[in-house]
């Protein structure tokens, strides 16, 4: 569904923003979320998730009657939650089965586990493929397991607002590719490569997938088990609401789980965890990649932020998502682009995810007065750009409208020749 | 300081138990922690500590206030979390210099991450040396690393009680070793193992030390720049009372740390976190070993617990926890012994942790007979163990005294011919 947004002046676009949330069959899941402190417009939940209250109460319950109250004896309770909220992410919004997804760690040190684990199983295999556009982080764990361990890291070229080109990818594959290692959801620019495409590819030449799902779990469906995806990784503290470094998940196609073996044996990943045998076994199944004690507060904050996008409906998530996005898309066209900014986003919302990437000279201090100022909190990346992230659940269309209006109102403002420069509040 | 426990009635028990708490100076931190609901003793803080009241209020307002409030405006606070209170470790309980320790991960990846960082540093030392009495997932992670990097893991026998003999360890040694890894406290018998010496004995021929500080950290003193120690790992949730899966934390020795390189590579390890470069430069300092992004909860929930345990002051706590230990074990000879248990722990205070390891034949229907009917919360370890956790600042005499007498009712009436067999209630 597209709006056509009239060109007119704020309080009119105010009417008609606040006409598209009373139409929106989300708006009623905003309350679930604590409103931040200050006045300005969050639209950063590509970063950071809002606190759900549910989430508040919850931690609450379980540092105080469960950890307090019950101590050791509430283990028989959490011991399991790793996999039993593991197996909620994966029917509710991973579109994987039942014993593919464990709650673990960090989605770099799940990463780790998941490429060494690649690497292990085929040692011919000795090439390990990413693209340029990939998250940091994800590229330097990469980076360091060809190192340790004797490898190749491809780094292909990537458009940094298309993404990367499936024939550029098809051409460099062959019988030496370990593993393709990509991010579905851009982190800069929010470009949706195709899963499918790229799963099909891999296996022709006999390599494995691993996804980072960052930027899309809890903001699109997916579906890993249809597409034929083989790992994948993500993290949970942006659009599943469960907080600063919650804990990440990663994901196992059942029938490799047998060949696979993670590098990072510990306790929670031995098959008879408490019988303190010698020599370490294996669990079954997807407890294999678990290493050491999960950190129980952050794995039930991620259950509930999980439950709150599955009672909202990944579908309906999903269509909240291209509806905020195409709605800032037409404001920026109409205030924005006048003011130096350009979209540096796919142009077709089903081809990217849920947040927008603007380009601008200025974008470094726009962004720090934005902020400064009380008016919007986005996020910069270098060089020159500005990431509004649109979290479905947490966001209205009133706040991408009066979003705009501030953006627009601030660089307007600070174009004016007598406005103290940009550059001079820099420094 | 030995008291002579009077044989006496449980009357005169409790009395005397009850002086000994006048007269503890840490008995007013007591109320610091949240009461279990249960009347049962708890006699497991080596396994969960109990929940710091203070620490249910900070995580509270960490939720709403920062992450609710602040969102990612709390993040300038947050992101140096992990080193900050690494600080406070090392200087309040870790006898470690600025720059040494990080908050990071758990006990296990933190282990991986250090003897990997070890086996590269110098290719021709391609063995680890470990002991039979050390925790399970410590062997197991070493286990893992031996596998996959090509080193040899030879575990030493160590006696169950008294722990790794240091001449059967230096007898071991020689310039193929690269690492010895080993637990200060043992997990079972709570036996304290020399780290000076081990040090000394290492470096006599290269090798470098990879402590895990698990059951000693909050617990005991500890001297790791004065001994010489190179590298540590350790836990939180046990006389740290940061909550279950709380994050742990890594020890590296300042003058290795340039020679020293992880191999989790991430975004919180690297020199430019925000520059999102395309190559990897390690950061600077104790840095360089983190990877994700950190559990903030789990940060300020080890924050909380070792200020309480700063607060007390690690010699006085010792001091408690030798006196808790040394009035059990009189009691236990007065009151055990003559039902079937064997103390499994060092008879001398000064050569255990805070915690005291007893056999006895019918250990595992025992300790969970002390559950079910809410006398003592303990813990069983295979094949006949049963511990008791003192932790210092939580347990009192009185604790010690009433749990001691209903270890003997239960034990002494299941003894009794007339009484259901241990044996019939565990089937």
């Amino acid at each position: 569904m597209v709006w056509k947004v009239r060109a007119a002046g704020s309080g009119e676009r105010l009417a008609q923003a606040r006409e598209l949330d009373r139409a929106d069959p989300l708006a009623s899941l905003r309350p679930e979320f604590r409103p931040p402190a200050s006045g300005a417009i969050y639209l950063n939940g590509n970063s950071l998730g809002q606190l759900p209250t549910r989430t508040l109460a919850r931690l609450g319950r379980v540092a105080d009657q469960e950890w307090g109250g019950q101590l050791v004896r509430a283990w028989p309770d959490w011991i399991d939650l790793p996999v039993k909220v593991g197996d909620r992410l994966a029917a509710d919004l991973l579109g994987a089965r039942p014993g593919e997804v464990a709650v673990a760690d960090s989605t770099s040190v799940n990463l780790y586990k998941c490429v060494a684990a690649v690497l292990a199983r085929e040692p011919s295999r000795r090439v390990l493929i990413t693209d340029d556009q990939n998250f940091p982080s994800d590229r330097y764990v990469l980076q360091g397991l060809a190192g340790s361990l004797g490898a190749d890291l491809w780094v292909l070229a990537a458009d940094p607002i298309t993404g990367l080109d499936l024939d550029l990818l098809v051409s460099a594959l062959d019988e030496r590719v370990a593993a393709i290692c990509l991010s579905q959801v851009a982190y800069r620019s929010a470009a949706v490569i195709d899963m499918a495409a790229v799963n099909q590819a891999a296996h022709r030449v006999g390599a494995l997938t691993v996804w980072d799902l960052c930027h899309s779990v809890g903001a699109l469906p997916i579906q890993l088990h249809e597409t034929g995806a083989d790992l994948a990784v993500g993290c949970s503290y942006k659009y599943l609401h469960a907080g600063p470094g919650a804990p990440a998940f990663l994901y196992v196609r059942r029938e490799l789980q047998g060949e696979l073996q993670q590098p990072i044996w510990g306790w929670f990943g031995c098959a008879r965890q408490f019988a303190m045998e010698p020599d370490f076994t294996p669990a079954a199944g997807i407890r294999s990649f678990l290493t050491g004690t999960p950190p129980v507060l952050g794995v039930v904050a991620v259950q509930e932020g999980a439950a709150l996008v599955a009672e909202a409906g990944i579908a309906r998530v999903r269509a909240k998502s291209l509806a905020l996005t195409s709605y800032a898309q037409q404001l920026i066209g109409q205030q924005l682009v006048r003011l130096g900014f350009a979209l540096a986003s796919p142009s077709a919302a089903d081809e990217r995810g849920a947040h927008l990437a603007l380009r601008h000279a200025q974008a470094y201090p726009l962004c720090r007065m934005l902020r400064e100022r009380e008016l919007v909190v986005t996020d910069f990346r270098e060089p020159d750009v500005i990431r509004l992230g649109l979290a479905p659940l947490s966001t209205s269309f009133e706040d991408v409208c009066a979003a705009i209006d501030r953006i627009a109102q601030v660089a307007g403002d600070s174009n004016h020749p007598d406005a103290p420069s940009l550059r001079s509040r820099v420094t």
